[in-house]
């Protein structure tokens, strides 16, 4: 197994926490995307789309979303169970990390991807080039405020953002909170039951993101 | 269990799909979206981010993601398997469902919501409203004209989208390139591979789509 990372992104941050979590050695490539080293030929032959993360498997399948990465680690090592043992925890862990992923990183990705001056006419990944729509780099703003109000309301009467212990849903909704510092959106003030799980999930953290 | 489905929207009829694919007979309510019925109190109640589909599992969870809906059915009714058997499989099942949503399913989503008439000041689903942005709209078009190139090299070799049998990968792509009758932008015709999969899932389609 081979998997491709980048120590500035945060998506394949999601596959580290969980490869750090499951306390598995899985050998490691660093790109560097400061670089556009995910648009060399060599990483185009390995994955043409030119995402991290991009993960080879066992029988040399090529994976390049985080969630099939981890569904796929999962299944192979099932000791230090992440993404739910029931029918009832697979479903309501898979329901947080999808409602995360479509409604909190893809707002804080458009806010991000469509007004960075790094990022411009990069306002999608992948080997197409897209040029930035300001609109929806506010829009998506605004959307992040409002999910954060979603994620208060769902960590008031809990410790964890599913079940009673740690699951891959933390690790989703932990990188997507985390990565508003890209857009400088900080959790506000009220919002007391988020900043608390933050600082805890915090201290397990054991795969940084260098911004 | 309790499926609240809607005939005129792609996203539960994934779900639709799935359930008819694996001969399951769910108890299933209709939405009228026209008429904005899942903005009423009573579904509120039940689903407070009035999306669907929702579904109520067993135990009474709510699940309002396909994916999470799609793999909890798989999970308590394994018989005819639609997510893989093996980790290998199930990995690039996934891969291909993720990759269907972030970057086709989106694209159309992005095109119709910022551009049709019916859908002013609704530009994402749920309780927020949002104004439309048009430059989105024509990003979203040339996304899933692109995208319908990478589906013709995926299955120029192959009869499904993932291993040799029709899997929930096929159910995911299906709809998503069916929905685009909804933005006019039909499968070019020299894309052999793709329009002869499009016919033949067409002809075991028993969840059709009112446009």
């Amino acid at each position: 197994m081979k998997f491709y990372d980048c120590l500035t992104a945060p998506s394949p941050r999601r596959v580290r926490m969980f490869i750090n979590e499951k306390k598995l050695k899985i050998e490691t490539i660093n790109l560097d995307l400061r670089k556009s080293e995910q648009m060399e030929k060599w990483f185009s032959d390995i994955n043409p789309r030119n995402t991290v993360p991009t993960f080879v498997t066992r029988e040399g399948n090529i994976l390049f979303h985080s969630l099939s990465i981890c569904i796929y680690l999962e299944e192979v090592f099932e000791e230090i169970n992440l993404l739910g043992k029931t029918a009832e925890e697979k479903g309501i862990i898979i329901n947080s990390i999808n409602d995360i992923e479509s409604n909190l990183f893809s707002a804080i990705a458009d806010c991000l991807r469509n007004s960075s001056k790094a990022m411009e006419n990069r306002a999608i990944t992948g080997p197409d080039n897209f040029e930035q729509i300001p609109e929806l780099a506010e829009r998506g703003r605004a959307r992040v405020k409002s999910y954060f109000n979603v994620l208060e309301n769902h960590l008031s009467e809990k410790s964890f953002m599913c079940i009673d212990r740690f699951t891959a849903a933390d690790i989703w909704a932990f990188v997507a909170v985390d990565f508003t510092r890209a857009i400088k959106e900080p959790i506000p003030n009220e919002l007391g039951a988020l900043k608390f799980w933050y600082s805890e999930i915090s201290k397990r953290d054991s795969a940084e993101l260098n911004l």
